[in-house]
């Protein structure tokens, strides 16, 4: 009974001709260079060649939005993984920064039909994001592979 | 008195006909798994043809209103159920994954005018989300009537 | 000096001629069943024909905007009033429903131009469902009001 | 070093010629109507005439930013001031209404491009709320100041 | 393995030519002052002429989005910064303004096409906000630059 769900399931997609954008804010380098190295790993594993691969700075994971839709309007991307690393200060900022760049990115996918998958830690200690961008946890390996997994269910919705 | 309200209710509604998407996130993929057959048992059981559901993975609940916008762009899909698993983790993450795929499931069904039911768990234990996935208590059931009642109720009010 | 503010104020409202639709959560369903009866009372009090109400189910307090949607976009619809009684429970269920289904709601109204009144207890337990609707403080009353408030507001803004 | 950003500042604006709505919500009438004599005080005072305040109720603050589309789609009206005092009670009521009435006149003021200023207290006792709607605290004066500067600002925009 | 990400990073941006709204809110003058000269140093900097540089004051951080919306409405405006100093006060203004000037910047943003940079500081103490405008901690000093970082990085997009 526990493979119901997975009749119809994608099959293992591949990326093959997929130009991709990834946007990094500049906060917490180190970490954001991990999770990018991730990104690149799983896009270029399952097929993506590095020279379709756009890698762009944005200041903070406030921009990612506006930056993911001036990628998005471009003809010749695909698809766009916002990265960014928030870590809990004394102020609210984090919070709120949080909770828009997280809206914004949402709606940037669903105004340009493109995946803009959310690469954004949302963490309350540099231990937290530390341990999300290291190993078998780094959270870009999971990113890499959404993009081709989200690309491959957009084609297959296509009629 | 306590009638009052049923005085115009739908009748009990029928799913003969309607072609239906039910998007699965992959994590916590055990309980996905328990939701998704209590979705097909309603949907079934209201006379929705088993061939008529399409089953989809996407990484993440994050990625389930893209998902959903995909799907309800095709004219051949009436409906869409968005289930995902998320639980309360160390991190922010939960809160702003809940928080925006929920807002975003909303803008899908309200954008495209067909139904997208909301199966996402926001549980703050792995207990809770195993109560709420198991036998009578299995809210895939409830979604699965959720489909075919809003599909009937959209119905009735075309004019 | 206090009655600067009720100058231009609008006269009692009369609900002559209007159309309204009513949508009920099926959950908790008692409490519910009183709040419509607390609307029924005053949209009739005000002049709206019983006939001219429309009554309608919704699985859930998720669907409001949905269904609202459906019924703005009839012609023979001037409002809608969303009625749902959510109670705070384990999970955080309770939050991500309470703040879309209101945000829902509100986006319904402004996307349609017709009142969209939101007839939603979000209480954290079930005795304050009950004090809100129930005789003098069954906040029903208010909303039938509101209706016929709403749509003499909107018809007196009209140029 | 302190009037840097003074430089290009608005010079005192005048509201000579303007046509603005005021509204209420109905509950905490009190503090309601001594917040809209501050405004009106400060329209006044800059130039207003009276007969082109327009003053309407609404139900309650969930109902301010339907009412502010409705004036704003009206040709003769310029910005609009929404008023209301939210307090704190048992529920969270306080709390989605407070937060979707505040982004949905933000919404009515982005899509019509009219000023829509919130005059909305979001208190959590009472007695704040008479502490800001007092004497020089009164933060309707403050609202009517920003109502005649933000469409003189409009005004320098416009090219 | 650092530099990964670097590879295709943006060339040193040069503000050149590029015409900047400054938009601020009058609450918390003397900080808001330090802000203004923080981005003017970092925009002259890079290149942006002074006369170039356009200075409006709002009422409050709320008003912020309505008038950033004005100023990005003009052909000859490029990119905007909206500043405002928020400070956690007894009622729960703070939340619901930091909020949704927040949200309302992201949706000029996007909505305009044009960078529209958050310059808010969301603080729960004056002494925060003090130390965030002095010195190097100047946060004036990031937006100047973030200005013209992504004004470059949208012109890179252009295809």
């Amino acid at each position: 009974q526990s493979n119901i769900s997975s009749q119809n399931l994608l099959p293992a997609a591949s990326g093959k001709g997929l130009r991709v954008g990834i946007l990094c804010a500049k906060w917490n380098r180190e970490i954001i260079d991990r999770l990018v190295e991730g990104c690149l790993k799983t896009l270029t594993d399952a097929g993506v060649r590095r020279e379709d691969i756009v890698l762009m700075d944005v200041p903070g994971s406030y921009e990612l939005p506006f930056a993911a839709k001036c990628l998005t309007d471009r003809s010749d991307i695909d698809a766009v993984i916002g990265i960014g690393v928030l870590i809990k200060g004394e102020t609210m900022h984090f919070e709120y920064i949080s909770d828009h760049c997280t809206s914004g990115l949402m709606r940037v996918g669903l105004d340009s039909g493109k995946p803009v998958i959310f690469g954004v830690l949302t963490c309350l200690t540099h231990d937290q994001a530390v341990a999300r961008s290291t190993g078998e946890s780094n959270h870009g390996l999971a990113w890499g592979r959404a993009v081709v997994d989200m690309c491959a269910l957009k084609n297959q919705c296509k009629q």
